[in-house]
């Protein structure tokens, strides 16, 4: 079944948690990393995971998901008050056909805001670096 | 701003935890109540809520928050054995504008299946209340 099987320490989270891949950090401490996603589905959008192996919810422990579930309420707030959603989501995909794309179990906090498309970010390929760093400055400053 | 304000007791999800209005139970114990979706986006689609009174992410305490994820991802390992979808997702809104319709802090459980309509159950007003029951007893029978 998809949503088992081995964690590949390959998969690109891994990369970035071993830092053999860059991100535009937000947040970082012994138990997470938090990052801008490079395809952002809306203006904000925040990735959090734990830096323990697992591949989603049904193989991470218990301590490491309370972690990340904190951690994303608190990088949650932070995205709020530097962007000032009308809104927040909090998403997680488990298995392909949910919509996961990277193995490495992640929470994704999506702002809304009223008369932006969901999504629309999305359909142009990875976002511009320089403007998912300015992003990022203000939600680092706001934690 | 919309994410902020106080809890009305009066919201369905308070009414439903003081016995005042039914639901399809699935799992209940001293921190969380989880029934069954009335609306469903898809087949087996179950929420989970902490007792405690608490309208977002943003006002809800960190142990009612530990409490809440690790009970949602137990009662979505037991739609997982019921179930057997090809996908989980598990989402949390906060705010109108971010698809919030109960102001009672809710994660939802959404089993996808493949070959499915993500969000087909939800078009024809509320689920048969003996499908949900069904679903129910065999997502109980698996925790």
């Amino acid at each position: 079944m998809a949503l088992d099987g081995e964690y590949d320490p390959q998969n690109i989270f891994a990369k970035i948690l071993r830092g053999e891949a860059p991100c535009v950090r937000v947040f970082e401490d012994d138990a997470v990393l938090s990052f801008m996603d490079i395809f952002p589905q809306t203006r904000g959008h925040t990735l959090v995971l734990p830096k323990s192996p697992a591949r989603n919810l049904f193989d991470v422990s218990e301590d490491a998901l309370t972690g990340v579930i904190n951690r994303t309420r608190m990088i949650a707030a932070a995205v709020r008050e530097a962007l000032q959603p009308d809104g927040v989501r909090i998403v997680q995909f488990n298995g392909a056909p949910a919509g996961q794309t990277v193995f490495h179990l992640h929470f994704h906090i999506l702002p809304v805001f009223d008369g932006e498309d969901f999504g629309a970010h999305a359909s142009g390929g990875p976002a511009d670096a320089g403007e998912l760093e300015k992003l990022a400055e203000r939600i680092r400053a706001a934690i």
